[in-house]
């Protein structure tokens, strides 16, 4: 029943974009992505990827983790691609799919799903009358401000945007070109974003640090002048916040992916090329090196330094600074061999503590033991 | 002071809902939903619940936690619901309120809760002129779109439902009927939810799934083309995150609870009636059976499988498939006998290290101790 | 380009506020909020704070940090504060910059951050003609409801407050003076905010609480009817969830500030001037004594109650009440002295291993000894 049908009311209905066309490329088109080897039809016409238990005969699946080669046989796709070593290993005869046989299933896929990633053909809404935009915001062209979006006072947006409803944009932030801030984003002031920054929904960058003196037991503000600055090629998930520096700027380094419900800290400056799993929280004054990975629900004491190239496994709270290209683990977290020494001398705890009520034992035993050769008679030795 | 008073602005009023009524009953309509005695005077009018201190003469309350029993005396409640155990080792003799005896209180406060609920009597504002709804979205009947609330192309939205204000919904989206979204929720494309499905403010589903390809020391995007699809009597916290999946869906399943800022990552498939406490997360492709239960805090790391009826202790970070019917706990987690046993260990390892010192020194004692009276000549002591 | 060159669109346009004005004051005005004495030219003219290696000649910076001390030399600021100490110990000669000298640099700074904190002249927009809000809310004056803000029935919002963008604030709120709400807020009814009241974006109060009866295999909702109390001066980060209580209230002492991301469950109380750092998790009933502080993580076990002047080290897991004014630390948590210890026999648990095989050894030697004088060859050592 559509809208019309059931209530008769008006309101501001409009065109709000397009949906994707559906596309279709041969197996044999697919195959020379990798140049691929096909066996079967390579004429079959595919139009999407679907996964292994799911896919139609128009669809193109893979197999890549053994837990679900048993679903191969009762596959019903168009088309598989799996790699050439599982192939030898498989019982091939009865499928009828074609098959696209490659050296890394997993890869080849992720890249047939760029192929059929839509090419989200952008709406053209431009800046919609149902948006508040500021007189003094200056918008380039080809951007798309939502109804419901907010932009304040000498706010600078670049060309190729999308800025969806209910985001906020603080005065005098300045945003590069093809910027994307999915709904519900917020920007305070001063938030400067470079070119191909994509910010997902509900996210907040350019709240004041948490930062307080306390005075008469009492905490007072510490005021919060500084900025947030994220370079090119960033990305950041769902509801992260990243908040503004005291003095200077909070920076998110290019290329960095944050993932969902971040917490980046004031004055936090964070390095190119990082990646930050969900639930990561970093106190303030954190700097890190490039290429640092730091998996989900990690959580990073203030001014500690992250080297180089390091990593730090889930659920570490990391207190001390880690030099260039180390992996680290554990609450505290020390690199990754003592951690797993440790972890292992851990899981002995239990053992360890019989051995010593057995070494009591024996210590008490020689103990009572009479120490000259007169005697006689031999107590038996302590069991352990 | 009015705002017409103090402003004489104009803007867009409108009747925006009702109130709900004040309810009564009596004492003993309330004991009947128990089949419980009444002590005192049964006709009392009971119009609301509170909590044993703040309860006044119209209002009933309930005593099952004994922190609370030095409460009672100076209570003002109309009405008390208490166990009968309680009842039989404290002195009523004093006390004013009627008093309904019942097994246990807890659980019959909540139905007496469930009683005093208000019916919520939904608002009828159909859909809202200052709502930004497609021309081809199609929306059931007695359904309410909230001004402010954005409705994407080709949406379906089912009956009896409430969108409420800074909702965005995006294309293609699919909701079943009695939908509750909060304000400020925000679904992607392709996100489907099934009938009595309830998300609370701020929450995001079908945000892009955190994968990326390490291509020359840079993150390439991988394409996430699923979706998201949340069966029948869902209900989601505020500020947590479900992404889709790269391709097919991320699943929540039937009658699942999720609390607030929790994290499900891509191609998650959650079994039916979960309950996932605050500050959970789950990396991607997590798969669980029905009846799981994680306590806050707790990481499950990616494709790890937990199976049906199995527990999980709070703050616990899963790294390994946990067999049906378990509870595990620890970092890494374990069975909650082995994780017992070794915190039971932990505990004593202080104690352990004074008891190594000690047979240290009984050691050295025997060891330096003369062996024979008439030797003459010490051997030397192993070197450690 | 501007806006209007790029798509001559017309669109909601209006003046949103207005930019803080530029200040300036001359070094020995600023020296003399410390009786500072002032080394070098006192009258230069000081419009704003940087940090030391941004700072240009209008501009005071601090040094506090001995990790900056390098960045001297090459300084460019026109004054810099540093401390009397520090003084003592550097080559000042070259430093063209203004000196302020004072006993604690970083106290200093932030005084001086105060004086140049904009006066935020706040905007004059009152209620916004695009702004929904009920005929029964009351508003006072000098109130600003921002353009897509949303305010319920019967609600009631002080003077001299902002309601940004986006935010809701469900029916029969009350909220005091001087109160923020930064865009996408959301107060759901029944919540009750006293003065000076600041809420960071996205955040959400009065969510229903994590409550359900399990009946047969499926879960059934617990009512909560209770409402939330944030008493004066309270502030709360980004994406901070505070949900209702079952009956009664979840109260957040005056004073007390949350960071981002921080969960508090339903029929919380918290004391006053609380501080909790960032993903700090509190499950139901938790109540806390005031002056209690929680860092980064910690979570917090239901129904605990933490005492007055308590503090929680990061990623702690609190299962039990804790005493006034003692430290926790761990999952779980016990007092810092015991946790210290135990962190400290823990991290010599690899070397306490190799000191019982070496006790072993050594018992094994001695048991094997001839225990007779007459013996006399002597056995070999025995091996590891």
């Amino acid at each position: 029943m559509s809208h019309e049908e059931s209530t008769g009311m008006m309101n501001r209905r409009m065109p709000l974009g397009k949906d994707s066309e559906p596309m279709a490329m041969t197996v044999e088109t697919l195959a020379r992505l990798f140049d691929a080897e096909v066996r079967g039809d390579a004429t079959r016409i595919i139009t999407g990827v679907q996964p292994l238990d799911v896919a139609g005969p128009q669809e193109i699946t893979f197999l890549a983790d053994k837990g679900n080669f048993h679903h191969l046989r009762s596959c019903k796709a168009g088309a598989i691609i799996l790699g050439y070593r599982d192939a030898a290993s498989l019982n091939l005869d009865e499928i009828s799919a074609s098959l696209i046989l490659v050296e890394d299933a997993h890869s080849a896929i992720i890249e047939v799903l760029d192929k059929f990633r839509p090419a989200r053909p952008r709406a053209q809404i431009g800046i919609s009358e149902e948006a508040y935009v500021s007189t003094s915001a200056k918008i380039g062209k080809n951007t798309n401000i939502y109804p419901g979006a907010y932009v304040g006072d000498n706010v600078v947006i670049g060309s190729d945007s999308d800025i969806y409803p209910s985001v906020y944009i603080g005065p005098t932030c300045r945003l590069g070109n093809n910027v994307t801030l999915h709904p519900g984003v917020v920007l305070y002031s001063k938030v400067i974003l470079g070119n191909r920054v994509t910010i997902h929904a509900s996210s907040v960058l350019g709240g004041d640090g948490f930062g307080y003196r306390r005075i008469d037991g009492r905490y007072q503000k510490v005021p919060h002048l500084g900025g947030v600055r994220v370079e090119d090629d960033v990305e950041i998930g769902s509801c992260t916040t990243v908040d503004r520096a005291m003095i200077s700027e909070t920076i998110v380094g290019e290329g960095t992916k944050l993932d969902n419900q971040v917490v980046i800290a004031h004055n936090c400056q964070l390095g190119r090329h990082n990646a930050f799993a969900a639930h990561v929280g970093l106190a303030g004054s954190v700097t890190t090196g490039d290429h640092v990975v730091l998996a989900g629900q990690v959580g990073i004491a203030d001014h500690t330094h992250l080297g180089e190239g390091c990593t730090v496994g889930g659920k570490s709270g990391v207190t001390k600074n880690i030099p260039d290209g180390e992996t680290h683990f554990g609450i505290p977290a020390q690199p990754i061999a003592d951690a797993t020494k440790f972890l292992i001398a851990l899981r002995k705890l239990p053992e360890l503590r019989s051995k010593i009520r057995e070494l009591e034992l024996r210590i008490t035993y020689l103990e009572d033991k009479p120490d000259t050769a007169t005697e006689k008679q031999h107590t038996s030795r302590p069991a352990a």
